[in-house]
């Protein structure tokens, strides 16, 4: 079995645009009313060519699938507009899921906003886990999109890590949309907010006080890999924690888009760390043409990465039902 | 012969720390006054131990030699105070480098503050090059330490780069202390800086604008060789030039500090723009205790990634010699 825990909602149906851009000038849609609009068969249409095509031709099976991360844009200050937009998002990959159980398990998007909106995110995590089979959800390190806000080390952070520990779900650190513009989303600001949660979590006590709390940081990393010989150094010359020992809750996915990237990666985190993700239909579509194979095709490079047999169960799937364990009794409840 | 690209006096005279506190303190200390309050003795065993010690130790000839990066502090909005202090910094490089003229060829820092001080730094980069036989210069993209400022693609960078093309100097892109409590200055900032600043170029046509313009992005380029396919898969979607037509202008540094990161730097990016640095003394220091090798010892990586010679002769001082010409020069004129 293949989990690729990275997929967004990319191909949204177009009533979700228009409930944001009605957002945006100042009505008040509402996400019931959103869900009326939009047909089964539209949520069908919308991912059966696209992100199912793709996953059978390369041989995945299911996806966790979460709203479009560009799309979160927390940077919106009003705690209303925000809750409205993550229920409206949420409920759309929660179709997606229930018409294709096989193929897709929902992640949730948070109502953050620059001020927190704790309330609203608690309560947003709570209905999508706990009354709509939610595995886990995707926390932005930087709703402000301009890194106003604190590290993922402050405690104002630590009700989301209670929350999410007590509901046994996983946080995928993932930004959204930057709002500075030395930092272009896709090519580096996704990327630095990968490095930069990394290097927050490695002098701190995080996993002492939540040692249930499970993060996945994507897109391989960041710099992290790339670099590990720094963190270990810098580790070693101010006393922090080996980076090593963040491994115990803190998983990379493999977004990584050529094989030399891939195979660092694989090479280097230890297999029961790494977690089979493309971000397929994401940021970078389209084929290598030097090696015919797409950017995004992640299993290709798994594939020509000739893991053991034990890793590669444990990157395409086992590390999955381990690190996201309402999945596995998704799953089990499903066959 | 082996030329190290990036140094900094991280062992610098203490009333150098003195200048820059009796400045912070509202003081305007004197930078020739300075200059007659460190004894060439000071100098001299300030780095005889050290940087000297260790470049004899590790097999190289001669480093580029810039003042402490995290010491340029450009958040300062004085233009008064940012002059003097990089005069002054300059000074002292410049000082060690002609007690020490086989071991260290100086780079500038250039006295940039948040808003620019486009007069004080086109006049410190004369000064330094044309006056003192500085080499090169180190550029700072966000003299604000939270990014508050432009992209380098901004035509107000425009006469830096004129300048700089003018007097045959490259620029490395060198971030100092953040200001941010998101980003850790050695763990974080360097590297994402170095990301964001090549995907700054990606799009952009600022080559063509300068085609004699050469950057170099420290710091094994950040984040961007372990994901070049998503470069070079952005580049294809988006319409832009491919990663490697940058490779005209813009060259990496290999301060990465373990080897299998150094692996991929020197696999990846081709031998003519990759230039051999250590960035010791540094962030990051001591060795690894698995292989006894010095973190920063990032020639016993080259050693062991097994180049060619004609690779080994580019990355170790070819490149340095064509990327920087005044070095070429200034060793003829030593020699």
């Amino acid at each position: 079995m293949i989990i690729d825990v990275h997929g967004h909602y990319t191909t949204e149906p177009e009533p979700l645009h228009r409930f944001r851009s009605a957002q945006l000038r100042g009505e008040a849609p509402s996400a019931a009313a959103l869900n009326g609009q939009v047909s089964d068969e539209e949520i069908r249409e919308s991912v059966e060519e696209h992100q199912i095509r793709v996953l059978r031709e390369r041989g995945g099976d299911l996806m966790l699938f979460s709203p479009r991360a560009s799309g979160m844009a927390h940077h919106e200050p009003d705690a209303g507009i925000a809750n409205a937009w993550a229920q409206a998002s949420n409920d759309m990959v929660h179709r997606v899921s229930q018409l294709f159980p096989a193929h897709f398990a929902p992640v949730a998007q948070l109502p953050q906003t620059p001020e927190g909106n704790l309330e609203g995110v608690l309560a947003e995590l709570k209905r999508t886990v706990e009354g709509l089979g939610f595995v886990g959800a995707n926390l932005n390190p930087d709703p402000s999109g301009t890194w106003a806000g604190v590290p993922l080390t402050d405690p104002s952070w630590f009700p989301i890590y209670e929350a999410a520990e007590d509901l046994g779900v996983p946080l995928m650190v993932h930004v959204s949309t930057a709002c500075n513009p030395n930092f272009h989303t896709l090519g580096a600001h996704y990327l630095n907010a990968d490095t930069s949660v990394f290097m927050q979590l490695l002098p701190s006590d995080l996993f002492t006080r939540f040692p249930g709390l499970k993060l996945v940081i994507p897109h391989g990393g960041g710099a992290v890999p790339y670099h590990w010989g720094r963190y270990r150094g810098l580790a070693m010359r101010h006393g922090w924690q080996d980076p090593s020992e963040l491994l115990r809750n803190v998983f990379f996915d493999t977004a990584v888009y050529h094989q030399p990237g891939y195979d660092l990666l694989v090479d280097l985190i230890p297999a029961s760390n790494v977690l089979f993700a493309s971000e397929m239909l994401g940021a970078v579509r389209g084929a290598d043409p030097e090696t015919g194979v797409e950017w995004d095709d992640t299993l290709a490079y798994l594939r020509s990465s000739q893991r053991s047999q034990a890793d590669w169960d444990a990157i395409t799937h086992g590390n999955a039902l381990r690190v996201y364990p309402r999945l596995a009794v998704r799953l089990a409840g499903s066959s």
